[in-house]
C-alpha cells in the first residue's frame, strides 16, 4: 500500500538538524578529538540554579502550573514583555499586543497562518532559516527568495521588485540565523515603509536580540505609534534563559491579529507549557544581569571567530554575530559532502549552506553555518586548529 | 488600515472555550450558588504528589530536562507507550510507530497536515470536536459532516456514501467528545475495513480511553498485523495524569508517516516539553493503579449523570460516557442563548451544541455538552437541583 500523502508535505524537506544528527550515527570520535557540535543554536548547559529552583517550587506548590491556562499565555508574562519592550524599544507595547507560544518556531507558523494560504507568497531573504521555508512549503505558500546583499544584509529596494499581488509578508531575522548579520535600523525602517506602502506585513524575528553586539535599541520600529498596522515581532526565551526544552516564545502584534493567532494556537497548542512560562517570567524578572554577562561572553566568542577566520585566508567569513558564523569554504566539493567529511575527518558537525538556500542555488554548495555561541574559547581555538589541518 | 488576513483563517470560528470564558466576565455569582463550570474537559486538581516531586527533581537535577530533545519525543516515553499498548491492545506496537506531541490537539494537526491539503476532504462524525473542524477550516480542508446515529454512534455504511476522490481520512473519537459515546469494537472494525478498501486513513482519537466503562481492550484494531497501513491513533496524557498544563500527547502510526509528522513538528514544536514528557513517563510507570481509581470515580459520576437526567424527563440524554454528557434541552430557545442564561440564572457554564455542529444545523440549537468528569457527586447533585428549578 503506498503512503497517502498531502503533496505539499511530501515536497517539504526533512528537518536539517535531525538529518545532521543521523550523520553522527556510527561515527567514532578519537579520545583526543571529541566531537565539536556547532550544528544547532542550542545552549548545552541548564538555566541558572535560581530559575531551576523556581520551576521546582512551582511544580510542587502551584496547582495552576499543571492545569490549562489561557490560549494566548499567562497574563503576567504578557504584561512583563509589554513593560520591558516599552522600556527598551522607545515606544509603547501593550499586554494585549503580546501572545505567548510554544517556542518561536510556533510563533512563526501561527503568524503566517493568519496571513497567507495556499497559493500566496511570502518573501524570505536568503540564506534563510530552514524552518521558515519548510513551514511555507507544507502550507502551500510560495517562499520567494530575496538574496541578501553585502554583509548578508537584504535591501528593501530589491524586495520591492519581488512583490506581486499574491505577496502577504516579508520575513526578516535580525540578528540573522543563519547569517549572523545585525540589520541596521535604517534597513528595518526601509522594509517597514515598503511593507506599509504595499499593505503587507513585516515579520521581524528577534530570537537573538539579547546577543546583539550593538548597545541601545536595535531599531526604532516600535517608536512608531502605528507600528502594529504593519509590524509583527517574534521572540524566543530559549536562548536568553536556556529554556530550549521548555518551548516558550512570543509574538508581538495587533490585538486583531492575535485574535486570529488564538484560533491557530487553540488547535495546535491549547496553551503554552505553564512551567515554561513560569520559568520565562522568572528569568525576565531576575536574570537581566546574568543575560548581560552571557552576552559579553558570546561577544568574546564572536571576536574569536572573526580572528580565527582572518587567520584562515582560504575561508571567507560572510557574516558573524549573535549565535552564528556563515562562511564560504575553499574546497572543491559541495558543502553537503564537506559537512559529512568534517564529521569523520575533524570531529566537527556544522550544517551545509544547501540547507539554507533554495534547491539548486549554487551559493549553498560553497557555504557552511557554524553555531558557535555554545562553544567556549578553548573549543573555538580547537575548531580552528582542526579546520587548518583538514586536507581534502 | 484593514487587517490583511488569510481568508481561510478569517472564515474559521474562534475558540469556543475562550468564547465561553468571556461569558463569565462581569458575571456575579451568589455566595450560596457558586459557579459550576462544566465547559471544558479539564482536571481541576494537580497531579498526585509523587508526579509533582518527579517534576521538581528533574527541574533541579536533570540538565536534559531544560534542553532540546528529539523532535518525535523522548525515546523512553515512546518505548513505554509501545510496550503498554502492545500489552493492552492485543497486537504489536513498536517504538518507531510512536511519536510524542505537545498535546493531542497538536497530534491531530500534525497527522492531518500529512494527509490533506487545500481542497481535500476529511469526514468527521457530528456532533464533532470543534478543534478538529477549526483546524481543517484554516488549512483549507473541507470537513464533511457524518451525522452520528442512535446513541451517537456513527455508521460505516453512511460514511461510505460520503467518500469522494478528494477524501483523505475519517476521524473517530472514542470515547467520544462531545457525545460521550463508546464506539463498539465492531463499529471501529467496520470503519477500518472501509478506509482500507478506499485507500484512505482512519484516525482514531482515544484521548478518553482511560475512562472507558468497558473492561478489556476497546477494539481489536492493533491486533491486525498490518494495522499501520490504515490506522492512526491519537492519545493524550492530559486527562489520565492531570497534565493539561504540560501539553503532552501522542500519535501512533507507521514510521513512514511519522517521518512526515516530524517535518510538521520540527516547524511547530521543535520538541515537546521535556518536563511534560518526564511527567508523562513517570505517570505511565507509577500511576496505573491511581488512574484505575480515578476511572471508578468518574464512572460513579457518570451513573449520577444518567440518574439525574432520568429524573428530568423533559431533557433527553443523547450520549454519556468518559468525560461528557451530551443532551437535548426542553426550552424554546437556541442553545447559545440558553447557555448564557444558565450562567446568569443558575451559575452553570456548559457549551451549546451549536459549537459542535455545522453552522445552520438545527440539532445544535437544541443540544448542550456537559463536561462532568471534574465535578464531584455533590456538585452533580447540585447541578441537577439547579437545572430542575430553572424557569425560562
Amino acid at each position: 500500500m503506498t503512503l497517502l500523502l498531502n503533496p505539499a508535505m511530501a515536497a517539504t524537506d526533512p528537518p536539517p538538524v535531525m538529518e545532521a544528527r543521523r550523520w553522527l550515527q556510527g561515527a567514532v570520535f578519537p579520545a583526543d578529538r571529541p566531537l565539536i557540535n556547532v550544528s544547532q543554536a542550542a545552549p548545552v548547559d541548564p538555566p541558572p540554579l535560581g530559575l531551576r529552583q523556581a520551576l521546582a517550587e512551582a511544580a510542587l506548590t502551584n496547582d495552576a502550573a499543571h492545569l490549562y491556562g489561557p490560549v494566548l499565555g499567562l497574563p503576567e508574562l504578557r504584561a512583563e514583555i509589554a513593560a520591558q519592550w516599552t522600556d527598551s524599544y522607545g515606544g509603547t507595547v501593550r499586554e494585549d499586543q503580546v501572545a505567548i507560544t510554544q517556542g518561536c518556531n510556533q510563533a512563526f507558523t501561527a503568524i503566517t497562518a493568519t496571513l497567507a494560504g495556499n497559493g500566496d507568497e511570502v518573501i524570505l531573504p536568503t540564506p534563510w532559516y530552514f524552518n521558515h521555508k519548510m513551514w511555507l512549503d507544507m502550507a502551500g505558500v510560495t517562499a520567494v527568495p530575496l538574496p541578501a546583499g553585502v554583509g548578508l544584509i537584504p535591501e528593501a529596494d530589491a524586495a520591492a521588485r519581488l512583490i506581486t499581488p499574491k505577496t502577504r509578508a516579508i520575513v526578516l531575522v535580525s540578528p540573522n540565523n543563519p547569517g549572523g548579520s545585525e540589520y541596521p535600523a535604517e534597513t528595518l525602517a526601509a522594509f517597514r515603509d515598503l511593507c506599509r506602502a504595499k499593505g503587507i506585513a513585516l515579520i521581524v524575528d528577534e530570537t537573538y536580540r539579547d546577543f546583539d553586539s550593538r548597545t541601545g535599541r536595535p531599531h526604532d520600529l516600535f517608536a512608531d505609534p502605528d507600528w502594529d498596522d504593519t509590524l509583527i515581532q517574534l521572540y524566543s526565551f530559549s536562548k536568553a534563559y536556556r529554556l530550549t526544552g521548555h518551548r516558550v516564545g512570543a509574538v508581538v502584534a495587533s490585538p486583531a491579529r492575535l485574535a486570529e493567532v488564538e484560533k491557530f494556537l487553540d488547535c495546535v497548542a491549547i496553551c503554552p507549557s505553564q512551567l515554561g512560562q513560569i520559568g520565562a517570567l522568572w528569568g525576565m524578572q531576575n536574570l537581566g544581569k546574568w543575560v548581560a554577562g552571557e552576552r559579553v561572553e558570546i561577544l568574546n566568542r564572536r571576536t574569536a571567530m572573526v580572528g580565527g577566520f582572518a587567520a584562515l585566508p582560504d575561508w571567507k567569513l560572510l557574516g558573524c554575530g549573535a549565535y552564528f558564523a556563515y562562511v564560504e569554504h575553499p574546497y572543491p566539493m559541495d558543502s553537503d559532502a564537506l559537512a559529512k567529511r568534517l564529521v569523520h575527518d575533524a570531529s566537527l558537525l556544522m550544517l551545509p549552506g544547501t540547507m539554507f538556500q533554495p534547491h539548486g542555488n549554487p551559493d549553498g554548495k560553497r557555504q557552511l553555518r557554524i553555531a558557535f555561541a555554545n562553544v567556549d574559547g578553548a573549543g573555538i581555538a580547537e575548531m580552528f586548529r582542526r579546520l587548518a589541518s583538514v586536507r581534502l
